[in-house]
């Protein structure tokens, strides 16, 4: 029998795990031996822009779904459902001034508010809009198209009258984004030829090119940008597992100064003050069926790492979620 | 002796040239062998946003300060000093619908309508201000410091109450920097380990970089640049000479996603309708001392390959000028 309690006073509050976020950007938490650059990627700070370097033989942490066993705090009590950042474990517990809200919003399936409602859509959506300011008629281009952030992009540019062409990693990927709307994609594997089939994609050209890839894609998609053209860029997939000495790098960067280019990195979490907007508009896009959420889902917490690997090997659609219900 | 006349009607105007203006860009105008991806940054427009693409035995264009001889449209007289774009030529005619402007302000040496108040001072000032957005307190790092743009760039920072640190290529012109207000300033051939030099340089990080250069020297500064970092590129010297095949790409754009960085491209050229309020602020900081102009004449029309050669070798200090004042 299972026995919890939290000490009077301490404002802990003990979680009982149902879904876990696998994110790419995790593999920078655990950079020891890769170019220190990256390493700033992940800093410690108080507010979740930003999650700490993964120690060796410590927890790792992550985003989750949970439901409240036991709580200190007043503001919570058992059997609410909350969204927190924690270790990776079945029974987390919330100190003082851990991040941790209640889910108001259960007209949808708890796992959305990881995904399409979560941290994966708040990113897509900061991207199309605030960054890329993406307009009707605009030419959008999106990698890792079928991955939690690119889907959700390429379904909001067309939300908003733009074209949109995204690529991925196999035919099956390819299937489901013309299923979600996507006007042209393609399978960057097969068709490794990118400045022919971005040629044949787009005749005139890209005005906002969505980066979730990086390295050659990114050069690829340069000679083939209009005059103020957008490039934001939310993650470079490609360049996690590169050591800066064996990576090829960008060499017509000169292209951005004749035609008013800017390339943009941004993280969601930096822009939680527009959460509120993104939830309300995005919920609306679901419930009139402009959007939909795909999920891969892996079953059981010792299955994390599993999972979690699976990203790099492209296995996933959609957002990457551990079930750890039991 | 000179007899010169203009049809009725034709609405041309017939100059004499004093002054032209050297600019590195004039070498994206010229560039049939090179990476096809330049070649749009000259393209045909006719509000003198772009240069069209030099053509062989043709003249080449240039923007230059003149002295009106004869004229078929009402808005010029003889004598009226303009700032025209024509075919460099000591006699060039500028067809109706020229892009032709005549000079109010003549309290200032005529040379400066094409350096430091001219695009020069436009594309330094839309860097800082407009793209750059720097203010008091920012850590400002300047590459081609005392380039014509550079000078102007680093001077307005410091004007903002940014701390300017700027490179250039020869002792002499760290003496200039120097003279002209900047806090430090390094001779990037001599301290060649550019991340020691930088790291020497910044301890606190690079809150906004303004690249003349490109290259290995903007790989550099992406280890160094600051959490929501601007980089502005007016021009990428380092790299018009480059073929694709043979130019070093840059490894680590990777590090724009975590910082939240932006990279833009710009041209000044584009950024006409801030020219007013751009040249009445410059005035003042001239007025008052705030900025110095530098200026580096060569005399002779038929010295113009030889003076725009010196661009490229680094040779000149300020604005690089043709008199063909006779």
């Amino acid at each position: 029998m299972l026995s919890l309690t939290v000490a009077p006073g301490s404002q802990d509050v003990i979680l009982k795990a149902m879904w876990f976020s696998l994110d790419p950007g995790f593999r920078l938490c655990m950079q020891e031996s890769l170019d220190p650059g990256y390493r700033e990627y992940a800093q410690k700070s108080d507010d979740g822009r930003f999650l700490s370097l993964f120690e060796l033989n410590k927890p790792v942490q992550g985003w989750g779904i949970f439901k409240v066993l036991v709580s200190d705090d007043e503001s919570f009590r058992h059997g609410d459902i909350v969204k927190a950042l924690t270790n990776v474990a079945q029974y987390p517990i919330v100190h003082k001034g851990g991040l941790i809200f209640k889910i108001k919003e259960m007209a949808i399936p708890l796992s959305y508010h990881l995904g399409v409602l979560g941290m994966s859509g708040l990113t897509a959506w900061v991207g199309v809009n605030v960054i890329g300011k993406a307009k009707a008629g605009d030419e959008v281009y999106i990698t890792g198209a079928a991955g939690s952030v690119g889907l959700v992009a390429g379904q909001l540019a067309k939300a908003k009258g733009c074209r949109v062409v995204g690529s991925a990693g196999s035919d099956e990927k390819v299937r489901v984004l013309k299923e979600c709307g996507f006007d042209d994609a393609f399978n960057y594997k097969v068709e490794s030829e990118w400045d022919i089939v971005l040629t044949r994609c787009f005749p005139n050209g890209i005005d906002l090119y969505f980066d979730n890839v990086g390295g050659t894609m990114l050069e690829a998609v340069l000679d083939h940008i209009n005059f103020n053209g957008r490039i934001v860029v939310s993650g470079m997939i490609s360049q996690y597992n590169q050591e800066r000495s064996s990576s090829i790098g960008i060499r017509n960067l000169m292209n951005i100064v004749g035609k008013n280019v800017k390339i943009e990195g941004f993280m969601g979490s930096c822009h939680m003050d527009q959460e509120k907007i993104f939830f309300k508009e995005v919920f609306e896009y679901i419930q009139a069926s402009k959007i939909k959420s795909k999920e891969y889902v892996t079953k059981g917490i010792e299955n994390f790492p599993k999972a979690y690997i699976s990203l790099f090997k492209g296995e996933n659609i959609g957002k990457c979620l551990l079930n750890v219900e039991i």
